[in-house]
């Protein structure tokens, strides 16, 4: 066998060890019992450590070195698949074991120190934990940076997008956080002029909701072969290889956010179902990244399923599952309903408009954070006074400010600028899938995807990780990764410039 | 660290993948989507082979030898737990990598043909791969014999029950041969003189008859913070350490089968849950094997939930969640549904009476598998003679014969004595708990089970497998495992012996 083969051996088993606590995950959120998270913990824990001793084995460095000096024999894909398992062992063993250790326990103390924090709104509560955390975040991202040639805070980056650099997203970053203020304000006074959608009520019984849940995610091009739908606290996509998993959570008199909840998970699921069907075992059919992933559950969410052809596919779904409750709200109501501008504290509920002024804060404070020029004790000041600063709000507590997300609790820094840079991309291609495709804005009408999922399918999905994000973009839109087309889509769906009146 | 103590840590590790195990295969058999099989067989086996790997590395050799030459310095439970490791390790390292994979991959081409055979009825489908299948218990039987100082049949008794021989079983089994043929026919003419029970006949709502179910195991002290309950094709339990999770099966015309089946399967997940709390990561904090653990299911099912005292407890329950159709079963005419002997084909649909001669005919037929004076294709003629010695009855097709069971094809030979041996020990254990706490059997009729259960607590849950089955036997009953209660109990409530009339 030859070092290349026996590498794909090594990474298939580590993707099923994967896949294995992916589903032991999602099970964690939607059916285990309570009094199991101690044994889950353990079990996730001993998964992860064999991973990362298979993968930081010095067997693994050999055959690395080994298959890199005969890579002249392997094809692109291939050669992709092998750059991505050198990626896969740089970021594992750059960390020493007992780092990684320590920052788990952090994290997890952390985690549940948090719950607590924001349950009484006290930063008192989470302050000790996060400096911990953010002490081994920032270790980890020194670490990580000396082996890979990159700053800390890119490092981290590399982690959840790989390739993504601050020097990318500040451009971009620095040009919404001139535009943002005008654009909100512009909208809100649009909006004003028409008037608050009216409230939607009524009785929407969780059966009901979920059917037309499974029915819409059956309508996007959801293959229930090789997945599920399920109810958890909080709404995720996960499981594993070929049986991915969306949650929501219900409200019986509200469908809205659940519906659109279920449908921005469908679009993270499309993605995992899409993967090249030949690589699935290995790196290189993985998905790509962060920013990719989430403009695949934008793409659906914000893009297409908020246009008002999508509202006339809707709208006759609500009224047979809902009755006259649901035949309340035509496409145009629902339109507004669900372009609505209201800047809010709370990121997970806010609009597409306001959402990216959350996301802005966050940047700037976790580079703070990482880079030694915010201390944990000052968080809450400096987030009360971005709030301030970007959506004009006066935080009322830490439960509706800096202690909102779990993210930093749980160590992720360097994930949060991937959540705009999702709805950029999301942007952009769904302008060129539109320009490419001229059945798709029709398709939303008729509950057609197929023009859609085709046009993602062969661009973006059976990609994998075979070139980098930008590259990916490039091929599929003819630029990389930009705001052009997101400027000019949030500008148009909520200033109405460029459509017809 | 000593050697004992790195042992323990190595155990820790492989019960969680254990747990990690139990939990996806609950998920195969419950949730996942059909077309995640093949993934999920393949992270069932990587955690099966990481396991076995790291049972059998030479460092665990090494360990286990360090560990007894300083076994003097541990205490009664380590030194049993010292014991039970290297009975783990003597088993999987006296079988081959290259056998054990072989095995496996036999057995799950013919489970899958095993479905297809038994749907068509049709043995052809079957024969060769229960050939290899066969070929292979033989070699690892041959193997593990060699290893352990056993017969080959003897070594895979052991599989399943620890320390179970067949010169063990011979003495039970040729006196249930001898005895029972009488007793049935004895029972039968019995129960004819009264007349079959009435039909079971209404509607039992399949979320009524869940409520039902969950009632009765809270009845029996089933933990649902540590457990489930749901349903699957074949009723089981499974689960993880502290997350036992058990299944049933319902019809809406009936729900008598589905009902006894959650209380046998609640059986199982009391002995689970039940487990000694300190050692519960550990080898000694295990269930002692399927003979005790069947004897837990059966204890409740048929030695504790088919009493006339029980049957004054569920005809209310039933009343309560089924209106007229459940009232209309009143404790008596309950307790003729239950305890109904009609002999059949299909072992799982078996009555308490004819289900050993079920068990009697795969023993005798299984142990000459093995022995080499069975070839494959006579089984089925020689499985039919059996039906027509043992129940008399003429087997119509392979399905209602010899390709009702799954154990075969999927390579468990030497598992079936243990159902029966299971049901001779409930009887035992029974009659002692009963003797010993005067509060149980009127605790049935009030659904209160805490005496029953805190006997069954102190003399078999927390025991685990800190003695061998018959140590544990003798310390609760004052004897080894032996049929006399057994048949006294069988005698009692099917020929009405010793009962007060």
């Amino acid at each position: 066998m030859t070092a290349y083969a026996a590498l794909e051996r090594l990474f298939a088993r580590l993707r099923a060890l994967g896949d294995a606590a992916g589903i032991l995950g999602w099970d964690a959120q939607t059916l285990m019992p309570t009094g199991a998270a101690a044994g889950r913990a353990e079990q996730l824990a001993t998964l992860r450590g064999l991973s990362h001793e298979l993968l930081v084995a010095p067997s693994t460095a050999d055959l690395l070195a080994e298959a890199e000096s005969g890579a002249a024999s392997l094809d692109a894909w291939q050669a992709a698949n092998l750059r991505e398992m050198r990626r896969a062992h740089a970021h594992a063993s750059a960390v020493p074991g007992d780092l990684v250790e320590a920052e788990s326990k952090a994290s997890s103390a952390a985690e549940m120190a948090w719950r607590e924090a924001r349950a009484a709104s006290d930063f008192a509560i989470l302050k000790p934990h996060l400096e911990d955390v953010l002490r081994f975040a920032r270790e980890v991202g020194r670490a990580k940076g000396q082996a890979l040639g990159l700053a800390p805070y890119d490092a981290l980056l590399d982690q959840y997008d790989p390739g993504l650099r601050r020097a990318r997203i500040d451009p971009m970053f620095d040009a919404l956080r001139t535009e943002l203020p005008d654009l909100i304000r512009a909208a809100r006074e649009r909006q004003a002029r028409d008037g608050a959608p009216p409230p939607v009520a009524g009785a929407f019984p969780v059966a009901a909701q979920r059917a037309v849940g499974e029915a819409l995610m059956r309508t996007l091009g959801f293959d229930f072969e090789r997945g599920r739908l399920d109810t958890s606290l909080h709404p995720f996509c996960g499981g594993a290889t070929g049986d991915v998993r969306i949650t929501t959570r219900y409200a019986a008199g509200d469908f809205t956010r659940s519906l659109m909840g279920v449908l921005h998970e469908t679009g993270h699921a499309l993605y995992e179902q899409g993967r090249p069907a030949a690589w699935l075992t290995q790196p290189v059919g993985d998905a790509r990244g962060m920013t990719l992933h989430e403009s695949q559950s934008l793409l659906m969410e914000m893009q297409a399923c908020r246009t008002p052809e999508f509202m006339r596919h809707l709208a006759p779904v609500l009224a047979g599952a809902f009755g006259a409750d649901g035949a309340a709200l035509d496409p145009d109501t629902l339109q507004r309903i669900y372009t609505h501008v209201a800047p809010g504290f709370i990121r997970v509920d806010a609009d597409e408009c306001t959402y990216p002024a959350h996301i802005l804060l966050r940047y700037d404070l976790e580079r703070a954070m990482v880079d030694g020029d915010l201390a944990v004790a000052d968080l809450p000041g400096a987030f009360d006074a971005g709030m301030k600063d970007l959506l004009g709000l006066v935080v009322p507590d830490d439960a509706h400010g800096c202690l909102q997300d779990i993210h930093w609790p749980g160590g992720a820094f360097g994930y949060f600028p991937t959540y705009t840079l999702g709805a950029v991309a999301a942007a952009q291609l769904f302008e060129a899938a539109t320009a490419a495709e001229p059945g798709i804005r029709p398709g939303l009408a008729e509950g057609d995807f197929r023009p859609l999922l085709g046009w993602l399918r062969a661009n973006v999905h059976a990609k994998g990780s075979s070139g980098s994000t930008d590259e990916i973009m490039e091929a599929a839109t003819g630029r990389p990764l930009g705001i052009d087309s997101y400027r000019a889509h949030l500008r148009r769906r909520y200033l109405g410039e460029g459509v017809a009146a």
